[in-house]
């Protein structure tokens, strides 16, 4: 790519990722506003862009407080300049010296535990230099997938032992609350919200019966946190991350509405194929993911701007195949060469796909931004 | 990443995408002899791996007369010093300028059409220094895809005007035989074979009595060139691209054997999560990609290696479920922190998630492969 970017959002090379910065700065200061307004410390997660310009933004220019899910991301942002990083990874030995570095780089560098495994790695292979592991426990509020069951005895277990543990801070509680993903509408966000923090506070309780302090009761997910139960307020700190772009899902969850969406693909027509009603784009699952395929739904995963009777009927690596919802494909709506703007089904997805950014401002590209990757 | 790589496989961080040298040379191998066996030429598709050190391999060291999916990757070849390059993709006006460019560097290289538009563009837009555009016109033989439909009125149309254009070279036809991946096992491979190639010739022969010569039909897909029937030594090309790392799909099909796939995942498992039967561990969908999720297979879409009651049950973003197929899981098997080797489902999908391939012999990694991507 040659240093001068394109001009506007027409010159770019299909497929693209764009990202409009002034949706993106209207996201992010309403996050902020929702998390002052609860008294709640907002610490954003990285996961889905990856990149130093949106952490700027994400962190109102501290560059301080934030979520990443890959030691990669930790050291990228430890490397640009970040500090008070917590890795919200279910910690496991082979990790350590990795963190142990980054621990020794940063102020303050968390980490996040959810077994009797990953806890004795942290007791038996001590940070070093006479400071403590900063760790959450990860709970399972019911979903299933990491943490410890919120309701079970090892989360006393563990949250004891790490608190009695010399060389281990116990900061409190972690939990990414996904049910909030299976809400439909603001007012199912804010009953799953009401009834995740009751679960956190519960806890919270048992483990002061138990004599164990927790500090910080950390919540994440981009649904939850977008349409808050005001008995959220009771938290200490949010970690969204997806509110920044936003994408087809959050639409459809109720999260967002689509004049939120931060995040395209840009792609052209390049094939009509009328004996089947049927068109192919030239972004493929290398250019848009196959996240939400197998999920069926009516309109396919992904948002066709300003065409709702556009549906995405499959993809190889770099054709996507378009066609319509049982109305007969007006072709000449759609010559070969046209542009096509896609919002991705799940933008942490797609996004990851691209090796930068470009940055909009209306139609005017204003910069590219470069995510790291890898792990 | 440090310029030394780790010593051997056992010493990556998790996950990362490996390479086993030895296999490839012997699927590259193979390869080789059954064209040379059938007299075709071997014209290897870049598209899964997109590296320099294997395109050398597949070219037999020559490093010409290969096929290539995106321009990045022409342009990404070409400045190797990679020559007689086919960019099998529907031409389209907006990526001429590029082409040009491309045609200006290298000896040979030649594009595929398959709509008026696109032949009318390159009509419309000579190639330049009294050079011809180089085409070959790409056949859908029944899958409708992309590609003129073979027994169709266009078909004919398209390539007497191509062949008649002053600004135009016409090589013939290509074609990807995609029904191939509908087969399952070697008989019904070597019938999709003997079914496409009837069908081109036939083409070719109705072209023939309308004056136009075929000098070159070129048949890509790994099924069908893993497992040819004798009849397409009346080809001209076989431009299969999978078939150096092949994958669990490739399995399923019947393509290779499992000693034949040269590619795997390694990760750990990080998390037991015993109250559900099931495990994780750190390959989520960014590590191993969702391509198979919506096929429903009953392992799942991906291997285990020494595993097979092993079941990829879901991913996230950086965590895959695992669980078993009808039995309890035998935690005791898996504990935190081992490692597990996994096929991927789709090797073009898994490898482009990677920065890097690690390439090992045995068990020591011999070199580090970095891909191209993007468009």
């Amino acid at each position: 790519m040659s240093d001068k970017f394109p001009e506007t959002i027409y010159d770019v090379k299909t497929p693209s990722f764009l990202v409009d910065i002034d949706v993106i700065q209207r996201n992010v200061t309403r996050m902020k506003e929702t998390c002052d307004r609860l008294g709640v410390q907002l610490r954003p997660h990285m996961k889905t862009h990856k990149t130093v310009e949106l952490g700027e933004m994400m962190t109102d220019g501290t560059k301080k407080c934030l979520v990443v899910s890959t030691l990669d991301e930790a050291e990228f942002y430890a490397s640009h300049g970040f500090d008070d990083i917590l890795y919200a990874y279910p910690i496991t030995q082979h990790k350590l010296g990795r963190c142990r570095r980054l621990g020794e780089k940063l102020d303050k560098f968390h980490m996040m535990f959810e077994s009797p495994e990953g806890l004795e790695s942290l007791k038996t292979s001590p940070r070093g230099n006479d400071r403590k592991w900063s760790v959450y426990l990860e709970i399972d509020l019911g979903l299933g997938r990491t943490g410890v069951e919120w309701d079970s005895e090892m989360a006393l277990t563990l949250a004891t032992e790490a608190a009695n543990s010399p060389g281990i801070e116990f900061l409190g509680l972690y939990v990414h609350s996904g049910d909030s993903y299976l809400a439909r509408g603001p007012d199912q966000m804010r009953e799953s919200g009401k009834r995740n923090t009751d679960k956190l506070l519960q806890l919270k309780v048992r483990l002061a019966e138990a004599g164990v302090t927790c500090r910080s009761l950390c919540m994440g997910s981009t649904p939850g946190c977008s349409h808050p139960d005001d008995s959220m307020a009771q938290l200490d700190a949010f970690s969204p991350g997806n509110y920044a772009f936003y994408d087809a899902m959050q639409l459809r969850i109720g999260s967002c509405e689509e004049k939120d969406i931060a995040c395209r693909v840009i792609c052209r027509v390049i094939s009509h194929k009328r004996s089947q009603n049927k068109m192919s784009v030239d972004a493929g699952f290398l250019g848009l993911s196959q996240d939400g395929m197998d999920q069926g739904l009516a309109g396919g995963p992904v948002v066709f701007q300003g065409h709702p009777e556009l549906k995405l009927l499959g993809m190889c690596q770099e054709l996507g195949s378009v066609g319509t919802q049982g109305t007969p494909l007006d072709f000449s709506k759609y010559p070969i060469g046209s542009l096509l703007f896609i919002y991705p089904h799940h933008s942490c997805a797609t996004a990851a796909l691209y090796e930068n950014y470009y940055v909009h401002s209306g139609e005017k590209i204003v910069g590219v931004w470069k995510p790291t990757r890898g792990w």
